[in-house]
């Protein structure tokens, strides 16, 4: 090839209209008919159709590009032109084309249907296709979505640990390692560590990997995913609230206006997210509770589980039902302090109720935000932990907090992939992430 | 207080000259005098000097203030005004302070002499001084520095996962951890992941938490650290070390730029950090070899360590002593093939080196990027394998992507808390990070 020609990606080939480019990257796709092969070239930033006409190519050409495969790897050179039937769309007039390799076997991601475990085995192979290419654009979208909140509302980032030393509550959903001779496990939120930055930096967040070992095998879990949690000195309940709504409402609206086409890939329904505007409905735990008897009665079904009572935590299945009745996400606000954790402050109001906020997405998305006000009274959370049975030499730091210049704080933690799921509407979260770790997935 | 009176953080201060305000924080010191009281007082966002004078305040509020401590939590209302002395400050005249809570126990934390271990043991105390919030502010910035950069280039994040299935290199560096009954291990990199990504995205990037069980206890070690590692397709050994430099410098000028304030607050040498600019010296590893050779023979010192010979890898003192011959990073490229990972590409004028490169910070900071050009024949990475003594098994996803649609490219890791240390000129890695994990320390 004449190196006058430039080497463009496929999302900036409406600059060279009418021109002769190199578009360099992989067949995903080719359609041939007697005299004209469509090749569908895509080279991770966009997939473009180029065309080799036999009357144009010529003959060696034309019989060269009638023995590609999916994934060989090329470089194909041709005039950049607008897409005879699709409007907005290009397409390249191919006059040449460079194998650079051959798949040295068949493709094994045929456009034919796979199973799941197949495609999980192939992830590192599967990411080339159209719709996970999408989600984990989406993904990336929703991560500087997320970044450029907290960065511009003045909040600093702080680095939770991964690595902790203390099995806090019970070890049975922990991840264990030897660290030097002593146990370590790792995080399941850096909450606590982001109290003690809070009380330094006034307004912080952390976001990273956070690591679960449930034996739960649901389309809802991962054992490892990501999460960021925000802390901010001197904000209430309200405040905590108030920051999940205006975060919601900013990743919706930058997904929306950067990732439309992915949505598209994914037949997202685009209006399901366009009602994503604030005020989002605050509901307190008496009316959630309410609200599921009421559905319960109305289904008639015997055979239904029963509605929780006052004073039970609320399951996957009570999350559905109770979105349900909401256009965008509700915010369920004062669960009974029993169920919940121990940092958690009680209302002065009413000292059953914790001031505690669960988000929960709509269409069944479930809890994608978890948070509230903490403790800040020191002989309190002394007393909340003795009621949770924890021992207090094990959070002698934390209680630090409330000795040397205690402070009323808030704040929450998102959970990346579930979010990432609501967004794009998959049916399972291990579509969120690259490369997803579950029960029982370790690999590639 | 009267309600119409504004909370507000110390950095937006300026805008409020000659109005009463409130500040929200924390006691950071307080001196006395018979007639005046100059509180310093933080919230997170900065510090401001109150001035109590008995004249103003009163009996009752100037008696008060005596007796307040450090870490005490106090809202602080005044006049804004210049400070009389420090050109460009603000101070408050104060006309009242709100005790919201006092500490219980002197602050461990005194402006006195503290040992490492004793501040490490309070480090959720010690991120509220003066140093340890200068250093973790230059880390977000640099963080920042590192997603925009890569974000404004069209690279996708895609992050890594931190549980991998097998101990691909030796367990000896590795931590291990049971996941729900196979053994898993935490990822040292996130490299080969890139790599597969690479080919779905053409640019890929992922910036987590990495681990290393290293027995190491330098002040260069970390059990737990951040590394980005980009990773491009169709890229070659010059292409990475482009990158690479682009990168840094574009770290480098984001904090001067916003960051000259707390350079200041660690006394760092901003002429060091104004030297890094385009273009870096690139030298291969025989004329690093030379050069150390010649700085052995220069030293003249019959107790020094012998210069390594041509083989060896660099250690440490190595890289200390060529980076003194430097006032900006140097990249080092193409060292021998045998000292480096399996998956290196050979250089094709010379097979006994590999298409590597390490960038060493200046000053003695050691090796911040090592990256290089991937090996992207079948046959030749198989090969290296066999040559590694490394299992094929495990290694079939990633032999994938020589087998469908193979292609060059190059990518690099850069260590954050390295970076960090080097830009904010500090003598040890656990300044750089919120919450460190070294060999020796799993808390608090």
């Amino acid at each position: 090839m004449a190196t006058a020609i430039p080497i463009v990606p496929i999302h900036e080939l409406a600059g060279h209209v009418g021109q002769s480019v190199t578009v360099r990257g992989w067949l995903y796709n080719r359609r041939s008919s007697k005299k004209l092969h469509f090749l569908e070239v895509r080279d991770g930033f966009g997939i473009v159709q180029c065309v080799v006409a036999e009357a144009e190519a010529g003959d060696e050409l034309f019989a060269r590009a009638g023995t590609l495969t999916q994934e060989d790897t090329l470089g194909v050179t041709g005039t950049v032109r607008a897409h005879p039937r699709r409007a907005g769309e290009l397409e390249l007039a191919v006059t040449g084309i460079e194998v650079l390799a051959r798949t040295v076997a068949p493709y094994p991601i045929s456009p034919k249907e796979h199973g799941t475990e197949f495609l999980m085995d192939h992830r590192h192979l599967w990411l080339r296709s159209r719709r996970q290419h999408a989600a984990l654009r989406v993904r990336h979208t929703v991560v500087r979505a997320i970044r450029d909140f907290f960065d511009e509302r003045d909040f600093t980032l702080i680095d939770a640990p991964i690595f902790t030393p203390s099995a806090c509550e019970g070890t049975s959903t922990l991840f264990q390692t030897d660290f030097h001779g002593q146990p370590a496990y790792l995080s399941q939120s850096g909450q606590l560590y982001m109290e003690a930055a809070a009380a330094a930096f006034g307004k912080v967040y952390c976001f990273g990997p956070t690591f679960r070992a449930e034996k739960s095998k649901t389309r809802r879990h991962l054992a490892e995913f990501w999460m960021v949690e925000p802390e901010v000195a001197f904000a209430d309940l309200d405040g905590a609230m108030d920051l999940a709504e205006d975060m919601l409402c900013s990743i919706v609206t930058r997904v929306l206006g950067e990732r439309r086409s992915e949505l598209a890939t994914l037949e997202r329904d685009i209006g399901r997210l366009d009602a994503v505007v604030k005020p989002f409905p605050r509901i307190g735990y008496d009316e959630a509770i309410r609200r599921l008897a009421e559905a319960r009665e109305a289904r008639r079904d015997p055979a239904a589980a029963p509605a929780p009572q006052w004073g039970q935590d609320l399951g996957a299945e009570d999350e559905t039902v109770l979105s349900e009745g909401f256009d965008r996400p509700v915010m369920v606000h004062r669960y009974p302090a029993a169920v919940k954790a121990f940092y958690m402050k009680r209302d002065p109001l009413d000292p059953r109720l914790a001031l505690g906020v669960d988000v929960l997405a709509p269409e069944g998305y479930g809890e994608i935000v978890g948070g509230g006000q903490r403790e800040d009274d020191l002989g309190r959370l002394l007393e909340s932990l003795r009621e949770h049975g924890l021992p207090q030499q094990a959070f002698e730091w934390y209680l630090d907090l409330r000795r040397y210049g205690t402070f009323p704080h808030a704040g929450f933690g998102l959970g990346l992939e579930r979010t990432v799921a609501w967004l794009c509407g998959l049916g399972h979260l291990r579509e969120t992430v690259p490369f997803p770790r579950m029960l029982t997935r370790l690999g590639p």
